[in-house]
């Protein structure tokens, strides 16, 4: 696989947190690095995993193979609950989460599409394009400058465009003008978005839209992907889902869902049925209830964090409809920033250049983790931040 | 996706199901056509999933994304109890099921490489390929005639062979003399072999061999392919795992396994853990005394069918270490002699010609099935042979 970096970023920040370790093996290291889940899945959600479980040890009641589609319960579940009934059930494919559908999506669309990916960005868009061999892959960079938009006066024509909002890394939520902007661009250029909504069920301002499909016309240029993941917990119960509406079309005027049928029956067999099951209770009334608390948690966390690194000299973007903090260590190195703040603070961070030359000089926190030891995170800093950036030897680590 | 016909063979198969019932609304059919497993998961696997579904819900217990390349546990399992510690654990890869990792390796082959399969074949190495863009398949015949193993002394030399074993859908087991010069001719062509041993748990042969690394030097040629989903009634839970040996090397002496790793590490993020857990508890000594009871009781459906089938005008094949049987009707189509039994006996079975232009003739039929099911097809068959294949009009629906 020629053009593919040997590292992957999440491997190459635990390669450097294990080195670390090896050094200071008694150092009380907390993660706010990887966006995974720590609270457990509330109760009526695993009461339902464990009947299905239950269920398949039953004569009566065992089934095998499912709708490679996904359970027809769900798919309306989903239909009604996440899109108010705006998108038919037919139109939602059961996936076993987003990035094993964004990887089924670049198998589809191959090697010779030309593709625009946000900068910073989720490195699967990148990577997972970069494996299926495309050449052509336009970068638009999304800072503080640009309110976290791209620039799309100036931007060239692609097949694809990716696009992530609740964004990860950088927490940005864009509104509905900005996504109207978006729509347009695409259609005016025969474009497909593809929406990456894993992140919706953060969002708290209610006048940020939270699926592409709020937008008139995007049924016509749009695929949505959405997740169980962070919204449950279900980071390893695995899944997630893809919207294909019907009106989709190629530009040869080939139908897109017609395309991901196929595709889907013949390299995928369909979440797993327990997934499925708990899938269908998170999104029962009460079920939503619990995951919505939940997510209040965890956004709870980032006002926590936030507060602490305010007194430090940065800048702090997203958090409040977002899981994640962006944050500018301004002519700071954003590896040497992560070394410093795992070294001064035993914390582990992502860095922002992982995912993407515009997240150089930003680091990534996570609001997702263990309140008590978040709260311990926020007293380090507040104790040691003095110290932090003195260090001459920042300036000459960076390259 | 150019090159890919519209139909996938179990699609089709359900059509005309559905049409038959359309015109025949009481018709009290039977399936014995798509391969699924129908008996329950025994209760000490169940127990597990159950287990693994409730810590899911306790703060102590919890956890989210696992390995990717699946849970240690299960790795050495797999290790021990299916290949007797000759594979490290290390080489194994947790996947949500045989049919999506073949897809995965097809993404990682991508549309430049030549491919071998067998014909007839389980479709997904065909159409998985060319849905990747794969230009250059050889097709190597498997008919009674050469015992169902390819002549390979005139077989054209190519980057990769699919090769399953106990064949769906002839039910052959290949011998250990056919898979070392299956792997002698991969060696001196430097071609990679992806050895599907799906149905690896249905070999009651002792002197057949149950994977390919059972031939000396296997690990420097094959890739091998296995699934929990027949084993265990595991079809919906989604549970499987590849074989990539270190000394696996492509062409330019890179390592196939470093590159998997990549492939994995970005577009997949493990099987559920859920599944895994029950994966564990299949391979503990009473899990595997339990599914190797449900292999047996699958077997012997297979006696019952072929029992019933032998009074017919046909060859049986398979059946004794697959559960599958394979029977041809000579000068038959295949097709017309599907809808024959679906007329006649209200059987669904699954036309060969599906399968490939070798499978033309054949009809496959399934040994999956609730016993009261297979007794009564088998009374019907008894009953109403002497009608089947007399019409005149089969020859002229045979194209």
């Amino acid at each position: 696989m020629s053009g593919l970096k040997g590292n992957y970023l999440f491997p190459e920040v635990t390669t450097r947190k294990l080195n670390f370790l090896k050094k200071n093996p008694h150092a009380p290291l907390i993660s706010l690095g990887i966006g995974d889940t720590t609270q457990p899945i509330p109760t009526s959600i695993v009461n339902s995993l464990v009947k299905a479980s239950q269920e398949l040890g039953n004569q009566g009641e065992y089934s095998g193979y499912g709708p490679g589609e996904g359970v027809e319960k769900l798919r309306e579940k989903i239909a009604e609950k996440l899109y108010n009934n705006k998108i038919s059930p037919s139109d939602i494919f059961i996936s076993d989460g987003a990035k094993c559908d964004i990887g089924r999506w670049q198998m589809l669309f191959g090697s010779e599409v030309s593709i625009a990916v946000q900068n910073p960005t989720y490195p699967v868009y990148l990577e997972g394009s970069i494996i299926q061999g495309v050449k052509k892959i336009i970068s638009m960079p999304c800072t503080p400058e640009n309110d976290f938009f791209p620039d799309l006066k100036n931007l060239e024509r692609t097949d694809i465009i990716y696009f992530c909002s609740p964004n990860n890394p950088t927490g940005a939520v864009a509104t509905y003008e900005q996504l109207e902007e978006l729509v347009a661009f695409a259609k005016k250029n025969c474009s497909i978005i593809i929406f990456d909504s894993a992140y919706a069920c953060f969002i708290q301002d209610e006048s940020l839209p939270k699926s592409i499909y709020d937008i008139p016309g995007a049924k016509e240029v749009a695929i949505e992907i959405g997740s169980f993941s962070k919204i449950a917990g279900f980071t390893g119960v695995r899944l997630g889902w893809s919207v294909v509406p019907e009106e989709l079309k190629f530009d040869d005027g080939f139908s897109v869902k017609a395309d991901w049928n196929r595709l889907v029956s013949t390299v995928f067999n369909g979440a797993s049925n327990i997934a499925q099951q708990g899938g269908i209770a998170i999104l029962e009334d009460s079920g939503l209830e619990e995951v919505h608390a939940i997510a209040k948690f965890y956004l709870e966390n980032g006002k926590i964090i936030k507060k602490a690194l305010e007194a430090l000299e940065c800048e702090i973007y997203g958090g409040d409809n977002a899981p994640y903090l962006w944050v500018r260590f301004k002519d700071h190195c954003s590896w040497t920033i992560f070394e410093e703040f795992l070294e001064k603070f035993h914390l582990v961070t992502t860095p922002g250049a992982g995912f993407g030359s515009c997240g150089e000089s930003f680091l990534r926190f996570t609001a997702f983790g263990h309140r008590e030891d978040v709260l311990m995170a926020a007293e380090r800093l507040a104790a040691q931040q003095e110290d932090l950036l003195m260090s001459e030897k920042v300036a000459s680590y960076c390259l």
